[in-house]
């Protein structure tokens, strides 16, 4: 296998065009037909852009949503901080890291607001907040590789890793958690194949970490999300790796919805499960995962057409329990979810 | 809840129209957009519907072989009997119904045969494979409804009741088997919901289950398959029922790809887990689960646009193991997988 990672573009970036500052990004509705770079230096258009899935994925959003604060700062000069930062943070509910982007940046702003009072606090922090989401995307590349690397001991050669969702370079600015794993250990060879659940409502599994596995070269089988138990029971999956959106104090973990279920049936299997993801995800505010909020999405999603007298449950997370998680791979190691709170 | 029967179709029927025969059928791959009610007076046409899943589901498809055997001898003057037979019977591998009709037609058969020669011998049995479906019909309703009060008995009030794909009335001549237990609990007051997983990829659980059980006047919710776990660990789920393909003599049961994670799911949320058949689903030939022969088809129905490099695994069916199943429901009786060798 030939690894080709610079087959993938950075899924977002704010970066300096001319004199100015705008927002690029992977409009990763339109995957895998088209990749589209569409760019933006609206902060309200990136809030619609993690609305509308164009840029999803726990460690993007905490991008993001430090990057729509950098828009507001420089060219929003009407707004409060106080309504920017909440309708940011807001975007989505179940992910932490969008919440902590805003934060990090909240944190510039509170170093030169004075009394609470923000007149004109933009256009001094605009450049700080720049620099920051540089730093940040900085840092999650290498957070993510040091994720990978972490996560690829844990591998065996010839390993077959099945993985739900996205939690790949296009989740994250570049390189991904889980897939960041199965980078780092497919450019030591130890990667034999990817299974990738379809991940439905939305198919971020089909359309996304199938396109980025094969552009990237590692060899990708698509399955539907109920056929995950069947590859199992046949001995054909060594391990799961999956990404997060919040983790407890306790080490539960929301993930797209049917992560709970794989953890439950890689168990039952003697399969190990890993969640990979940035020490950012840990909510140390939650002693476990009863308290994370799931967002609940619209019907359409897995009805287009509705009839009549059906009703629609579509949660986009769930809750997998610590006891199901092997490890949890970050970039200060991995370690079992009982060792978490020691870490942080 | 007012349960509507009279609402839902004959999924499929051999009817006398004029001075002839033909058979009738749901076209399910048009529902829930359309109700179409086609016709044909073709035993290859009807091992077209199979082969395209216009006409599916175990029992039906036991109905359906007999049909095309009708046919055959009332129209088809050149083609032997060896030959039809053998391509009825093979239309779809997995389900055992399917030759287990066209057997109970081939006993017509070989009670007038002699000497393996069957010139003429379609003209001769014509009569009586009609006469057969006809009872092949009415004994199909009877021991779906037998199923439906044995399975019922299971049930407290308020059930809420987890299924996969479509055991219900399109999948049999009327009424259904796991469906048959609901309607059956229905009438008694104990159903309180259903939830119906999507069940991909070809969606019988949205388009079939949910339309079904909406006609019919019985609360359902869609979900997609991933989200049934999500389900359990909330306390919302009191029972799973689903169907059978085929099932072995020590009660493995092979099903719709995804009933076999469902039932470890059952499981380790201590929440019995009903396989709901006719006793013509037991496959006597075979020990166990392990000789089911499993239907792979085609990629395109996970994967509608190819991806360049992305491989697709798309099982039909799995295989549930006897320890996961509490009872399986046949028109005998509910039994615990290890009695069912007893009753065959």
């Amino acid at each position: 296998m030939q690894l080709n990672l610079e087959n993938l573009p950075k899924s977002l970036e704010l970066v300096r065009a001319d004199v100015d500052i705008e927002f690029r990004y992977v409009d990763q509705r339109l995957l895998p037909g088209e990749l589209v770079i569409a760019a933006t230096s609206s902060w309200r258009d990136v809030v619609d852009t993690v609305k509308t899935l164009a840029v999803r994925g726990a460690p993007a959003l905490g991008i993001a949503g430090a990057a729509a604060m950098a828009l507001w700062a420089r060219y929003d000069g009407e707004t409060k901080l106080d309504e920017v930062s909440h309708i940011v943070a807001n975007a989505r509910p179940t992910a932490v890291n969008l919440s902590w982007g805003v934060q990090r940046a909240l944190e510039v702003a509170h170093g030169r607001a004075s009394d609470g009072d923000d007149d004109g606090l933009g256009a001094a922090i605009a450049d700080d907040l720049f620099t920051l989401v540089q730093d940040m995307q900085t840092e999650d590349e290498r957070t993510n590789r040091s994720i990978g690397a972490n996560g690829a001991e844990l591998l065996a050669p010839g390993s077959r890793i099945l993985t739900h969702c996205n939690a790949g370079s296009l989740a994250t600015y570049f390189y991904g958690t889980a897939l960041g794993v199965v980078y780092s250990a497919a450019e030591q060879g130890k990667v034999e194949r990817v299974y990738a659940d379809e991940t439905r409502p939305v198919g971020q599994g089909a359309r996304l970490t199938a396109w980025e596995l094969s552009k990237a070269g590692v060899p990708v089988t698509l399955i539907c999300d109920n056929m995950a138990a069947s590859l199992m029971a046949q001995g054909r999956v060594d391990a799961v790796i999956v990404g997060a959106d919040r983790i407890a104090k306790n080490g539960d973990a929301a993930n797209k919805i049917g992560t709970y279920g794989l953890a439950v049936l890689a168990h039952e299997h003697g399969i190990p499960f890993y969640v990979a993801a940035p020490m950012s995800t840990v909510d140390a505010s939650l002693a476990d995962g009863s308290g994370i909020v799931i967002e609940q999405r619209a019907a359409e999603e897995v009805l287009a057409h509705p009839i009549k007298g059906v009703d629609v449950y579509n949660p986009a997370f769930d809750v997998t329990p610590a006891r199901y998680i092997a490890k949890i791979v970050t970039e200060k190691g991995a370690f079992a979810p009982k060792e978490l709170e020691a870490r942080l």
